[in-house]
């Protein structure tokens, strides 16, 4: 891979295949792709640098939002804004950035690191921290290779601030998450910062061009009326896991998250049959009428509108919408034993053990 | 008044006096006294300083621990893990603190100032913010003065910190308190760093001195066998309000607050009478059992217990224990309009309007 380069039309692409990774989390990705093209159109595009091009010694950073994505959605800032947590780390730092990252490939958060990086004028790096969307900051590429989350700024709209240093990735997520809270359920961060040694050793590559092309999948399909599950499902080896109407949907703001259940009735291939799917602001497992684990967290649970053939978030999720969902396998290192522990079903509370995709029944 | 010095003699009428000015609220000040004379016997003896001694470019930090008293008590620091918010707070100001403030001169926040000044060989200055006790950090003539409570450093025992910058002292406190919450109930910190001539411009005077010839009063009258309360009126313009025993006790610790409301069956004079006292953290309001109040925040409401004439905190109210409580005039500051507006019973969420002690009924 080499650099290149990201313009306001290729943010529909990007935030197109930024909703699909984010597997029903972070966020409606049409606002965040309007904010991410307004910041192109006033600064310029953005460069995209392939981590092997990152010198040891740059200092790179994430910068995100942080909260339920219900509210994220509400309290959107501009670039310059979303900037402010950043500008804020360097001065505690005492340096200036060299390079943005992506924390991760999926929902606002794979757009507002563009509108972040066309205010500064600072590159992006391919890759991101999850290959997904999940709920929790510590759960990063980044916390499984030691890198620590902290010095972390926390910002919000109003101008409050926080400088968090914690002694691990977990008691960040605790700290930051009660501040945004505090800050009315969604906020601005930078955080993990790290030398370009650090992000080639730890980061997930070419994420950024993965979601490029996920979103030019997406569309080169609806243009020709194909719904895309088929097209993404070869092209990422994932499976399809049902085509259902959502008949019931349960959810709730708590602890910063949204939480909840829907239940779907299977429609053509699925008729007769019932599903539910629970999410903790992403998909985490979906569930067929025997409760037999169809797709358990990490493994990425996507879902594709049944009729328009775009990206469905949990928030979108009402009653009547019909939808397909499939299941891609995730990264490798989420499959490892510290993966599992980190953001495996246990973590989120589910009686169910983790099994790979491949490996359950449909 | 001039310099003069507290060893850990002293301690024993500070924490006494701390105490009783604690209002109720502030921790058992038997553990900070040990805490504050452990820190003294190691590192020496506290110079106290009159703040008309202090230069106008000094930069003057209070130091305090934060959250529910019944918290606090638990996860006493020693001296040395107290400095560490003073430390984290000049490392992130560029430099070191010249002098330490009592952000309240009431319960362990009255002594965890000397065990930090006796650790650190930093001056105390003889003033405090409250001159009693408050739950909130926002409620001190600091605020009244326009000083800001942040940069404010928070820490636990952990290892956790956060430093907060906030857009007024009332996020602050939110801001703080969340993370206060969340590191387990109680935090130290350290906080509105200011000049020496905020300090002589905001501070109020001498409070040191007060709780000292308080708890000299206190241990004076007991060593004669006479109940303080008495003396204690006499010296501080202050009614008797209520002599009972606790016949019910409610309370829960929510928020970071311990809250509850005390039943109180009246004794000797007050036979056949019953009465109510609300508190967050402190003693807040006293009726009588026509609801009528008897004294209302900030006027100070003070128990001594009837028998041994020792304050009595409002974790150590239990059922059949006998009290004395008395009212004292606050500060004049306190009972401005931003007086009562920062620490009237309104903000509390009391039906009662504010009305001076000297005016209410008995």
């Amino acid at each position: 891979m080499s650099s290149y380069t990201i313009t306001e039309n290729e943010m529909e692409a990007i935030a197109t295949g930024g909703a699909f990774l984010g597997t029903g989390g972070g966020g409606d990705p049409y606002i965040g792709k309007l904010m991410a093209q307004s910041a192109i159109a006033q600064h310029g595009s953005v460069k995209v640098i392939p981590p092997e091009d990152v010198p040891d010694d740059w200092l790179c950073v994430p910068v995100c939002m942080m909260g339920a994505p219900t509210v994220m959605v509400e309290k959107l800032p501009s670039g310059d804004e979303a900037g402010r947590a950043l500008e804020q780390l360097e001065a505690f730092l005492g340096r200036k950035a060299d390079a943005l990252i992506c924390i991760e490939a999926g929902g606002l958060n794979s757009t507002i690191p563009f509108a972040v990086a066309a205010a500064t004028g600072l590159p992006l790096i391919d890759g991101d921290g999850m290959g997904r969307a999940f709920p929790e900051l510590q759960m990063v590429s980044f916390t499984m290779q030691g890198v620590a989350a902290t010095p972390m700024v926390i910002t919000d709209e109003k101008g409050n601030s926080s400088v968090i240093n914690a002694i691990s990735n977990l008691w960040t997520e605790r700290l930051a998450r009660s501040q945004t809270v505090e800050m009315g359920g969604a906020a601005l961060v930078a955080l993990y910062p790290m030398s370009g040694a650090e992000v080639k050793k730890s980061i997930l590559r070419n994420t950024l061009s993965l979601i490029f092309e996920i979103g030019s999948i997406i569309t080169g399909e609806r243009s020709e009326n194909r719904n895309p599950a088929a097209a993404l499902i070869e092209r990422l080896n994932g499976k399809r896991l049902l085509t259902g109407r959502v008949v019931d949907i349960e959810r709730k703001t708590e602890g910063g998250f949204a939480r909840g259940q829907a239940t779907l009735k299977g429609m053509d291939d699925d008729e007769g049959r019932t599903f539910k799917v629970n999410f903790q602001n992403e998909f985490l497992i979906a569930l067929n009428d025997k409760d037999e684990a169809l797709a358990v967290t990490p493994d990425l649970i996507c879902a594709l509108d049944a009729d328009g053939g775009l990206p469905v978030t949990t928030e979108q999720l009402r009653y009547g919408l019909a939808i397909t969902m499939m299941g891609l396998p995730c990264d490798a290192q989420w499959r490892t034993e510290a993966g599992i522990k980190l953001v495996g079903p246990g973590y989120f509370g589910y009686p169910q053990a983790y099994t790979p995709l491949e490996e359950l029944p449909l």
